[in-house]
């Protein structure tokens, strides 16, 4: 029975003009209370390690949302909360298997949420909550067809087709970092499969063609050779790079040069205005940028060729995150 | 100013019960005239080889249709034209540099047949064409996510996520057969690109891995050497592998290999609930099917693997293409 009048409905949800934006990482997870232009008003972290049940995480996230909910004007001010969480699932609200987190199985993160703080909830992958916050408040606004590609310590992806997040079939598309790009290539030991553009152009890969460098020009002088060779990660060799370091810089080369084949086939398959780049590896600028656009262009078909943009996010890393999470709150229903 | 009235309107739009679908391939043009249920009343075929002047193509095309389309009413009963082409794009209505065709550079065809013809006319590349066929009329009837890949004497495809086809920015995506899958493999001698998808799946490739592989093993028996090496087709490694030949199937396991390998990376895209082969390879059968099949799985992400239908369309291949074509039409304004 519906015991509200119209008018009564209408100033509750004129009242309900904020959002919650959650991004899930492995280590932490970052919040904030976001407006409807995307201004973040009150932003907070939690530990994503702390608890092993995954009903106490809720529990003390609740508590660290609690003070910043009531600052904005208590629950009945809030529409709503986004989730971002490797290997979220948009269509059943669910984490599923996910590899860097330390609950294991299917968790029906969106019901547990919701239950918790009493407003509906929706969940999708980090990448695809990243390029929803890229597309109402970075870099793509207003395109209708983008790729966000997330270079981190792995490689992630979110894909905009006709104006809308490409889900599939079962709300796990836009996995690019698992596409294969070298056959019989590098061993992935999450995947155990061979050759994926996550073992190459991931934060891990260029650690690992920086060794691999190494190892196989033994006579060439290196700064990297100033570290031991298990701490070598990918800002040294940005800092090695940038210093004039020959293999450093060739790392970058060949980073690109399979990053930029990758995103050559993704271009001929959904034909997108733009590709933005996001994450820790795009701090190495044009050391990455450039060889990628070159090889990029070289693996194009010639009616593709000089027309996608390529650049970096607009949008600070954590903000991309909690915005592109509360951007899922405006699309829900009621 | 409105000389009609709604009512009278109505009963015009009721009388426009068909349309007209047309697949322009590089030899022959095929039409047929189609009613809503998907049933082609009329067909016909004109060359695409007879006319230097794409206008007096046109004009034989009209020719040749009239007849059928006096037979359903006149052109008072014809909603519209759809038309399938080798670089046709949607947006624009254009043909564009479509190496197959004789007539060069940019063609406004969906804009010369609407003069010729008097209704509206809608464009698009042969492979987006057979995917909305199958979607309206075929095995992908009630799939919001598919692919449809073609493999005939190229390797085509078009793409559907979220219920609609995946046109791109400008209109060209969906060139799957031109993604590099071995990076410095077969070069294509129309690109001049190497190891795309289109040098080892389609018709040409299969021929191309036979004389590979009959030269790589000179003192393996095979029926293939029964024929001269530039006269081996898809159709004779066909013929030989049913027959047992060992180099003959080896041909067809190495083509599912690197199509299976391929469609790995397409599914890791946009997750699709089915892709749905088409086109003169899929005369063979289990030959391809199984390879094929066998080769993506393994190359998936455990959370894809056996949930993707690997199927053959259901459509004959000149019916799709009409059909498709024709199915343009019912998304015409006006």
């Amino acid at each position: 029975m519906d015991i509200l009048t119209s008018q009564q409905k209408e100033q509750i949800n004129m009242k309900q003009e904020y959002a919650i934006g959650i991004d899930i990482g492995g280590t932490n997870t970052v919040f904030g209370v976001v407006d409807h232009r995307g201004d973040i008003l009150y932003r907070g972290a939690v530990s994503s390690r702390k608890h092993a049940k995954v009903e106490n995480y809720i529990d003390e996230l609740h508590a660290a949302l609690m003070p910043a909910i009531e600052q904005v004007g208590g629950m009945e001010a809030i529409k709503g909360i986004g989730i971002g969480a490797p290997n979220g699932n948009y269509y059943s609200g669910t984490i599923e298997y996910a590899p860097n987190l330390i609950w294991k199985g299917v968790i029906p993160l969106a019901q547990m949420v919701t239950d918790k703080f009493g407003v509906p909830a929706a969940l999708t992958n980090d990448a695809n909550a990243a390029a929803v916050g890229e597309m109402m408040y970075g870099a793509a606004k207003g395109m209708k067809d983008f790729i966000m590609i997330t270079l981190g310590t792995g490689v992630g992806s979110g894909i905009v087709a006709n104006g809308r997040l490409v889900y599939g079939h079962d709300g796990f598309a836009g996995e690019l970092g698992h596409t294969t790009i070298i056959p019989n290539g590098r061993l992935h030991p999450g995947t155990n499969m061979r050759g994926s553009l996550e073992t190459y152009a991931s934060a891990t890969g260029v650690a690992t063609t920086a060794r691999e460098f190494l190892e196989e020009r033994p006579k060439e002088e290196s700064l990297l050779r100033n570290f031991p060779e298990d701490e070598i990660d990918s800002r040294i060799v940005y800092e090695c790079a940038m210093k004039g370091d020959k293999i450093a810089k060739d790392v970058y080369e060949f980073t690109g040069k399979i990053l930029g084949l990758s995103l050559a086939n993704f271009v001929m398959f959904s034909s997108p205005e733009a590709i933005i780049l996001f994450g820790g590896m795009t701090k190495a600028g044009d050391l990455i940028l450039k060889p990628t656009k070159k090889y990029m262009e070289e693996n194009l078909l010639s009616i593709f060729r000089n027309k996608v943009k390529l650049i970096f996010s607009e949008l600070n890393e954590a903000d991309a995150a909690i915005l592109g999470a509360s951007a899922l709150v405006w699309e829900l229903k009621g």
